[in-house]
């Protein structure tokens, strides 16, 4: 049940619902609608009587599961990292190394993908690998030389966390949390970021379907932390010549079941250098709010994921190209006197 | 092995080669290299002695399965389809109902999409169905309804042909003969395709490598035939919320490995009629020659196929954007000006 | 809609039916019960007064799609293929090389096949294969060795037909036909193999769903031949390690949902010989009515898919353990005790 | 690098190993080799003068990435649980709730599923569950009613662990560690249960590789638990019809690749009550040491679940027709003169 309050409501129906929700044994979750007003989420149904407060506009009796992350009634949310804005119209770029190897490494690496349009450095300093013998990372360091990266940038800062006590230490330097794909049904860590104030980016599990993910966005919500960005970034196929499949089909459909931004990870999606362009650009024509892309200075020498891993000019044309593609969506009328100008020169 | 002929060779060069292979049992298959020169595939190895003669630039020994399909030593190829050039910078879109219905249907339909930007009209005469019981399409008379329309709208027209037996009546008729992902590996009916002179739109196999896929365009080169148009049309995955998972990765997969150009049906590869639109511009910022696309004017009256169908309209939509979406990507000099104003403007 | 019939229904009742269901431009499907009476299966609704004719027993208004291949109110299929019986209580052991490759080679692969327990023997004349340039099989010269091969051992013979025009004289030769997995939605084909009196091997297509296999099924019996024997080959998995994921689930779920005999192909299910022996095993143990299985006397000499083919001395393992296992699960209280004395042995 | 050492090689030796491994900064771990010799496996490679130490039998310079769960140079493991001993000739049963639901319930049900043949009792205190909203479980109540119903049955005791945690308080009460599906690549937990004394049982990612599989098992083998028991439970498949695809090839082929025993869970592993015995035999067949299956006493009662749990009754025809099954393949001679006596009498 979906309980909408008008803008004019008063604050005591809104307790008045959530506790009669609590006294009935079901969750009751508040939360804003984009548009001014309140919605009351409750997983079963109030009685009547309560259902007739002063300010209450509606009652929606069927949802879907992942009530706070549905679409339905709800505007589309912008999620803030530091100053930067992601869901809004323009797409975002999150970029850098796939893990922070050392100290002048990731400077480095920090301007460049600056200077070629990112807003926001990826680089990872826990680092999830199939072996237990590969590199995990430098940990904590790695996250303290993030941290310096941000304030040699500006820019601010997402890193994955792989274990609930290790959210504190991650958001104490990050400024947005990552779960990464193989732990997007590790609920006590999904609750665990929840209940931070950081905001999370919600890697798709490589076998999840898309309403499975929303489900595990909803943890995060129903935790109490309504900052959550989705990111497709593959899932697994037949045709062994990727690694992965990326999956943009799950774009569309997820800013059709939800009103969280979503982005897409090329890099991780494909496994494959050559492809990171091309289905970077299909990924922001598609409706992504933004990319997130692995970048190294001299891939081939990357300590992980070198064979999808592109350099600080392939960034900064994805970013150049990403942006004339969108504008030409959005800006249909002046676009498509430019498109009739071009085409008699090129026809 | 690949023999390059430089453009200066003489004739005797290519007919010893070609003597020499088959002395030995061996296949040898002349191709142009869409650079003013020759090359010679031959399923095996040629002694020295043959690869002296005169005119004969390189050697290549080792090269992919599918020689003639492979991009090495080739430029990319355009095919053509009555006017319609694919492959050329411009992309070209199909479109028209999933089956052919009736003649009024049919001319209604055919009008509408050209005035929405079509290029090539589609539309089923034999429709392969699940089901025994279903609807199996007007054969013949729908054959001769989309000549029809062919002479009402100028438009070329493309349409499925299911078994060998079937392959000489339809090509009587239509200007390019499809081959649906169902008959991706029946070879009988690839030969036949691949003897005659209608360029072939070979729609990918729903659980076909891409490798597969070039495999089957090997047929019909390999029979003579070289006009092949390939075509991504969704594979099938886990979620069950959609019908087919189009599979975008596979468009810039297939250009890197192949010189044949590739389109892409956002209409089969989804399922789902919300999705069709922004799959549609991803195909195209993929890398995508073209699209195909069911359409028609009441989409839920369809008689086949209406989840995924959508209306002129929206084709119009497609057409316009995805002309301003190539342009964007291919002018960058003159979209990057436009796309800062229009962003100090939107942003 | 399905009409029963009891036993005793006169011939006119039938007869109505079928002429009512004609007259209404409905499909109607005569089909025995597998219990002495008759089934109508009627694509669509007859009127009441057409349904009050004497002899009808019940009237079943839903039902599944392939109503002709439904388990619905019918018993389980017995078929015949010269005289072994398929479907009855006894396992069936197809086996033999995976193309026919001379007369000397294959008359020695049928003797030793058939000592080591084989019922039929299995061998490709037509031979589908991804390369134009691979060995296609000897062709009709293929059929003539079956059928010599036939005369030599007593065993029938079963084998591929890959086009319509070739079924004719496929049919002449062979006491089965195959239809691969690449042709399972090849409906002319289906057709085709349904007009003959052969009984037909479906194979699974290697991505279909169990309800669009027996889709295919009900192609075949819809065209009237009812001797269709069902094949799980494998379906494509995820995991690169194995060529196909053999799909056991599929064997109890059709029979479950069928009354047509399901058999299982543990060589092109895994593609991987050390696992044909435990899952041909694993396959009997889930109810499969047989198997098939590729058999070569140095199965690292064979001309295609060498990698998992096994000897005759695994087959005849094989046989022996796989009637071993379905007389234990047959034969309870028997094996019971036979167990209890053994486990005393053993533990 | 695996160094094998003879079973009289001096203990100075395997020190003098292990320190020249840690001296060159490489992982050195000693595992018996089942044989009564010792194994060294280092993740890189020691210079020759270590390698001429006495007692070394033989270096084996490439090897799998998961050198301490790979079957090379090794004997299959037995891993003991209680009393209970998995990878031995007998197979084991597991059985129970999905989750504990209350006391009386888990009492009643342990004894049931004792009576019906039961080795371990599974039942679940703390559960993953895709929706927050869900039922979680009983927590440390449910640990506690698991370890009563140990004492009234004698049963060991196998429950899911969810977060590194959790693992001291569930080894306090449970005698085996499960890891579920989704938390396969869960490395921080792997580490930890790895760290503890209690055998684990390692759940199949439902979208893992066998070798990623093989690879999680390696990090607990690498913290120091060396009782890891495998699970097969069912991977995402693209036929709706069924909630997970049971993959039987994975018992046979990670019983070629590893040491460790594989268990199967045709419950989760195809989420369908009637596939449930037939696909637990066939897993018995296809080589598995034992079986885990969702047990109610009225399974449409069970609170999670339900459609794949089967009654007491259907657990004791799986024990009983299991041990035969076995029993005819393990003991071929005997059994083959039993087949010949009851095939006389079935035919």
């Amino acid at each position: 049940m979906i309980v909408r309050l008008s803008p004019s409501a008063p604050a005591t129906t809104l307790d008045a619902l959530l506790h009669s929700a609590a006294a009935a044994g079901l969750e009751g979750r508040p939360m804003p609608d984009g548009r001014g007003g309140m919605l009351v989420g409750v997983d079963g149904a109030l009685t009547n009587d309560v259902l007739d407060l002063p300010g209450i506009a509606a009652v929606h009796l069927t949802h879907k599961p992942y009530m706070m992350a549905s679409r339905e009634h709800r505007a589309p949310s912008v999620v803030r990292v530091g100053d930067v804005e992601i869901g809004s119209d323009r797409p975002v770029l999150m970029a850098g190394p796939c893990v922070v190897e050392g100290r002048a490494e990731l400077l480095e690496a920090a301007r460049a993908v600056r200077a070629a349009g990112a807003d926001i450095l990826r680089g990872g300093a826990f680092k999830p690998r199939t072996s237990p013998y590969a590199f995990q990372g430098l940990g904590i360091e790695g996250l303290r030389l993030l941290a310096e990266a941000r304030e040699a940038t500006g820019m601010p800062v997402v890193t994955e966390v792989m274990e609930p006590d290790q959210v504190d230490i991650v958001a104490q330097y990050a400024d947005m949390l990552q779960v990464g794909s193989r732990n997007m049904a590790n609920f006590p860590l999904l609750r665990r970021v929840g209940a931070t104030n950081r905001p999370v980016l919600l890697k798709r599990g490589f076998a999840a379907t898309v309403e499975e993910w929303l489900m595990s966005a909803e943890y995060i919500l129903a935790s109490g932390n309504s900052d959550v960005v989705l990111c497709e970034r593959g899932v697994r196929g037949f045709d062994p010549i990727l690694r992965f499949t990326l999956d943009l089909n799950a774009v569309p459909l997820a800013k059709e079941l939800t009103h969280l931004p979503v982005i897409v990870d090329p890099s991780h999606g494909t496994g494959r250098r050559s492809l990171v362009e091309p289905m970077a650009l299909a990924g922001l024509a598609a409706g992504a709010d933004g990319l997130i892309v692995e970048v190294h200075q001299t891939p081939d020498r990357a300590k992980c994921d070198a064979n999808q891993t592109v350099t600080p000019a392939v960034l900064a044309r994805i970013h150049r190209k990403g942006l004339a593609l969108r504008a030409a969506l959005r800006d249909d009328v002046d676009v498509a006197a430019h498109v009739e100008r071009t085409l008699v020169v090129a026809d």
